[in-house]
């Protein structure tokens, strides 16, 4: 049995492999960038009027001059017009490019037309007022988007802006969840008294999606022959494997012996925490195996542990961080493991994110989870733990609605 | 022009009903749940073993017995066993029937066996020890998700357990996107020197896919009669339209008296905010229209503070409360203008949320939109914001990875 930190090193030390495609833009949602964005041109790509209203000359301004005739109009989407007379002034719109002998941009709400003359109504205005220069957001040439930057609406603006329909990404692995026991019906079948419904592989795959992996889902059954042949004949057709149930101690746990028996290295087994001791990790040539403990909530915080940090890794998102929060009641916990407690995530007008723990009957109470939204983490060399001490927490739901 | 608080009153005021579908559970990520979701039969189904090893009689333990000969085992997916001499033992695995007279459960780690024989080394048990009690989690009949919910992972888990492979949810409103601007050129061209590539649409296309939302999308030209022809012809189909840009004081901006010519009600036009001042609100019949500016951070300001609240409450979602942020340095902002200030969202290991500032060049700088991550909310009645002090945020992509 190793340390939480100790499982981690070595989830870590195995991340998967498995390349780049390209996709289109509008499919790019939530993926991982894996190429430069580059800027295509200067960002404004020419000085930029800012503000509807009429360019002039400053110098004209600063001389005293404060009423101007309109001697025609830029529109946004024109050529660039010129201000020929510097005593007169043009009808310029946001978006347009500013007019060569234009040098100050007055807003219509700060100008009185009439008969196609404008009066500038302010007495102060700096030069370049209201423009938007050339190069000065972002030059050509530039990096506007690094590898590795999860794809959300603001980096498939930019993506646009610069013409960008495809763009490369890492590719995501090809998955295969099995749930195993006797005990396990499908959802759309009615139990016996002593039978339950499959629940495991449902979380798990919407997991997965979060991420754009559709995974395959079968399903065996205790049975050490039928486990060895399905497993072997199967998983040569995928990049990662995730099973849940059937590494306990239990009499009819075959799956860490039938995954040695069709040659998947182990690299761990049981770790020091609560829920989730019997996790099994292991690997085959390039493939990895996640294999969770069977009931629900200990796959559930496997899952969310291990494996997704595991996978953003793996597919070189540079978001890895967990953000932490504060326990508004003490608590205590004694087994010599690492408590991964369930809480739910208040986000307090103080700035704090405030931690409060929804206690369930262990492993077994799915239906806790979704009274809660979080694993706070609590180290194993401690038994108490103080209301007002913060820790770090795994999200399991998306809290703030990015 | 209004206060942010008001405009958001007036969005508030004007809900989307577009009615609920019924979906399979396996497309039902991130959509809100519209009815009840109650437990089929008691959670767990039946007195359940939490552990691999050894049931008995608990009075037997109190006796003083402590080695227990093994007469059958009870396997998870098994009918309910029978310890018929309470002398003696079973094996009993994880997620099995409790078997009539077993009142405890002994883990294989707190026994040595050998021969048929069950050692127990521990000196005290209690009575129900690793056994899950029929309906402790749960009963029969009770509501497990309330409608409202938004669906993750959790939330897919409990529909599985109960059977509930099809649920019901808020439909979706079909929806359409508009761009104006003789200025922009679509994605895949090369814009001459005076114009610029369509981005907006492409920012919100993925605010709306983050809610499974596929919208149509089209492209107007500023001129008047086009415009108006277009829109009348096109918003028939939809429940809701998005546009963006011609809403300013330019000459060319026709949108607000084109939709005013095909009969849309105008329910305010520009709030006291920056970014995002021309925002133009209206509706026609049950139909809703947000006019966004034509700036790529006014825009997705909009699209951010007002837009995804107010689809939030109309698919009656319960998850609607803003997050908080302290300011890492002090902030002058002089005009009477709520200020939607761009920062990066860092979850500090004291458990405060810090938002860092990130001065862009005002709302054409749509690269800096990557570099923040949020929009904080500056109050319009004073001018200086001091580093410590706390304000609501809207986060614009996933920053707690759920």
């Amino acid at each position: 049995m190793i340390a939480v930190e100790d499982a981690l090193k070595i989830v870590f030390a195995h991340l998967g492999h498995w390349g780049t495609e390209e996709i289109s833009l509008d499919q790019s949602l939530g993926r991982i960038l894996q190429e430069e964005i580059v800027a295509d041109r200067d960002f404004p790509p020419f000085n930029r009027v800012t503000m509807d209203g009429i360019g002039l000359n400053f110098d004209q301004f600063e001389r005293g001059q404060r009423v101007f005739e309109i001697k025609g109009e830029a529109p946004a989407g024109g050529l660039q017009k010129e201000l020929q007379d510097p005593s007169s002034c043009l009808e310029v719109m946001t978006g347009a490019i500013v007019p060569t002998g234009v040098d100050v941009v007055v807003r219509y709400e700060d100008l009185e037309i009439e008969e196609g003359k404008a009066t500038v109504l302010l007495s102060n205005l700096y030069r370049n007022q209201n423009i938007h220069f050339k190069g000065s957001d972002r030059h050509q040439g530039i990096v506007i988007l690094s590898s590795g930057k999860c794809i959300s609406a603001s980096e498939v603006g930019v993506c646009a802006t610069v013409g960008k329909n495809k763009i490369s990404v890492s590719r995501l692995p090809k998955t295969l969840i099995v749930s195993s026991g006797d005990e396990l019906v499908d959802i759309d079948q009615t139990p016996l008294s002593h039978q339950i419904r499959r629940s495991n592989v449902y979380r798990i795959a919407t997991v997965l999606e979060s991420y754009k992996i559709q995974p395959s889902v079968m399903h065996l059954n205790d049975d050490f022959n039928e486990i060895v042949k399905r497993l072997e004949s199967e998983i040569t057709d995928y990049d990662l494997i995730l099973l849940s149930g059937g590494v306990s101690a239990g009499k009819f746990d075959y799956l860490p012996e039938a995954l040695s028996a069709i040659g998947v290295e182990k690299l761990f087994h049981k770790v020091k925490q609560r829920p989730g001791k019997p996790f099994w990790f292991g690997k085959k040539d390039n493939k990895l195996i996640f294999a969770f403990p069977g009931n629900p909530v200990s796959s559930f915080m496997c899952a969310q542990q291990y494996f997704k940090p595991w996978l953003d890794r793996s597919l070189q998102s540079s978001k890895t961080e967990l953000p932490w929060a504060e326990l508004v009641e003490d608590v205590h916990f004694k087994p010599d493991l690492t408590y991964f407690l369930e809480v739910k995530i208040i986000f307090h007008p103080s700035g704090k994110i405030k931690a409060y723990p929804v206690k369930g009957n262990g492993s077994g109470d799915l239906a806790n989870l979704v009274d809660a939204d979080a694993f706070i983490q609590l180290p194993s060399d401690r038994n108490d733990f103080r209301k007002g001490e913060v820790f770090p927490f795994i999200a399991y739901r998306n809290l703030i609605h990015g």
